[in-house]
């Protein structure tokens, strides 16, 4: 069935009843009034935080993305932001634009998605907006609370540079997709997967910065070049990088790969969700490796001067990294 | 100069100057980090309420609006739905799907109708979005306050139904567009504003919800008889209409027309943002006159049950009020 035939009423209420939560203090939910009221009291933070996020087919949906995978990102990269500050994300407003042919087993699905990974992060859907459009459009936002949100701003000299997880997963994927690179089918899986199907790193954002080591902190998901310029920028710091130390796919897929530029993937690509962030240098060994083991953090380098521009450390001495990645326009 | 020319960082750093704000509470605004952040202890409410609204081309811009009513009306749809809470708005979102050869004056004209529709209603612009798309799309995400937010579902049997300013203002502008009606000027322009600027009615809704008299209310966006039929549902009553009392345009407008169907006007269009809602029956006559002076209200008939439907109580008996308007699919 399409969904113009099911109407609008019995379409939102369709989707609605996906998105019951039965939190106490979400006082109104999706579908029930003109907003969603959450109660206050029982989210005892100093600071709201709030973030939104657009994907459009045209320009975000990458071929073979499924429907469930189209709802999981919606939420995804909204959550990442979220991470990014090192908050606890709360509640998820989610707007819809839907071509009138659209199939309500599609819809279905995405609301699915929608509804799994809200929930896989304590999220709940508190309400939205659908209307008809040309092509699929959704606009999530998503507002979390903090007591100590991480700026971009905090980053010294002498600190040092980190990432978490291992980047280039998502790369490599749009890289098989759009390059028609040929790759052992286990290691397009998990690439495609990271593609498809983003993590947002929310306990680590979180535990990172209850912790009180971290100085700075952003995703990187228009790559780490962009992510490495932005956090030179807002810190007035420079960067040297320790190119052998990034992280850049599993141990498993770089052995089952040949002729792939690494360093490529890890830096000049958009799509994956890991936090780059700095660790003041003052912090303990034992402090740091107690992170390291909750968090899964590789040190890529260390925080210079802004002089001294954005660089990777060789053993003949520096190299300029290029600042370029996913943009817009 | 198109937007493609002026590339994402350029107009990300154009756009965010015009959504500084000096509010001390927000700690953080737009474009200055992967989040905003709000400082709650200055909120000291019971409720958060929040609400999205997509607004796209091809389905909701009217012929001849301008770039500033654009991104006014982006914030007007979201506040009304504030105001329909009795809320305070507080903070705003605007996530924007830009076509690559969009002229960055239309960018500036519509980013100034945003924040100034924001500004005035004290409402700070704090984050947003900007991608590319085949039309333009602007989804707005509002968040409000509250200590006693007002629900659709209050309506009690005996209660009086209200509205606030006059109706079929904006459904007037509408049929000049699409049926090519044709009014003296005067009438036009004031049509055509009411359909191109809505005025969310956030005072209104404030002093409403404050006066501790109103049972339940919403805003009548998609026309008056959806809004009845919506509120009927929720609250599980019925309606009894003095079609008289409906306060249908201006008495100088109504003068000034001929051959017009005021009641389709009134009920079956969208694109009025007043706030349609209940009053206890119990309410002193010099408390509803105090309320009436504050806001100007329309008594246009009471609230039945639910089994006697939604009708205009005419001389002669009863009518049944059918019930359309504006549905997306």
């Amino acid at each position: 069935m399409k969904i113009e035939q099911l109407g609008e009423i019995g379409l939102i209420e369709r989707i609605t009843k996906k998105f019951r939560v039965n939190t106490e203090s979400i006082a109104v939910g999706a579908g029930e009034d003109d907003c969603a009221v959450i109660e206050l009291a029982r989210a005892d933070y100093k600071y709201l935080v709030a973030t939104t996020d657009m994907l459009q087919e045209s320009t975000h949906l990458p071929v073979g993305i499924s429907p469930f995978q189209i709802g999981w990102s919606a939420v995804a990269v909204n959550l990442s932001d979220i991470a990014a500050m090192g908050a606890r994300p709360y509640a998820f407003t989610i707007a819809m634009g839907l071509p009138a042919h659209t199939e309500t087993a599609f819809v279905d699905a995405m609301v699915e998605g929608i509804a799994d990974c809200a929930s896989a992060y304590d999220t709940a859907v508190v309400g939205g907006d659908i209307t008809r459009s040309k092509e699929l459009i959704l606009t999530g936002t998503c507002f979390g609370f903090a007591d100590k949100p991480v700026r971009r701003t905090g980053a010294k000299v002498g600190d040092l540079i980190c990432v978490t997880g291992s980047v280039g997963n998502a790369a490599l994927g749009l890289k098989i997709l759009k390059e028609g690179l040929t790759v052992p089918q286990k290691v397009e899986e998990t690439a495609k997967k990271a593609l498809f199907q983003p993590v947002p790193r929310i306990p680590e954002g979180i535990s990172l910065a209850d912790s009180g080591l971290v100085t700075s902190m952003l995703d990187i998901s228009d790559g780490l070049a962009l992510a490495l310029a932005e956090l030179a920028r807002s810190s007035k710091v420079g960067f040297e990088i320790y190119e052998a130390k990034v992280p850049v796919l599993s141990e498993e897929m770089r052995a089952a790969l040949r002729d792939v530029d690494l360093r490529e993937l890890a830096f000049f690509y958009g799509g994956d969700y890991e936090l780059l962030f700095t660790v003041d240098a003052d912090v303990l060994a034992d402090e740091f490796a107690t992170l390291q083991k909750k968090v899964g953090i590789s040190v890529i380098g260390v925080v210079v001067p802004s002089e001294e521009g954005i660089c990777f450390k060789t053993g003949q001495g520096k190299e300029q990294i290029k600042i370029k990645g996913y943009q817009h326009f």
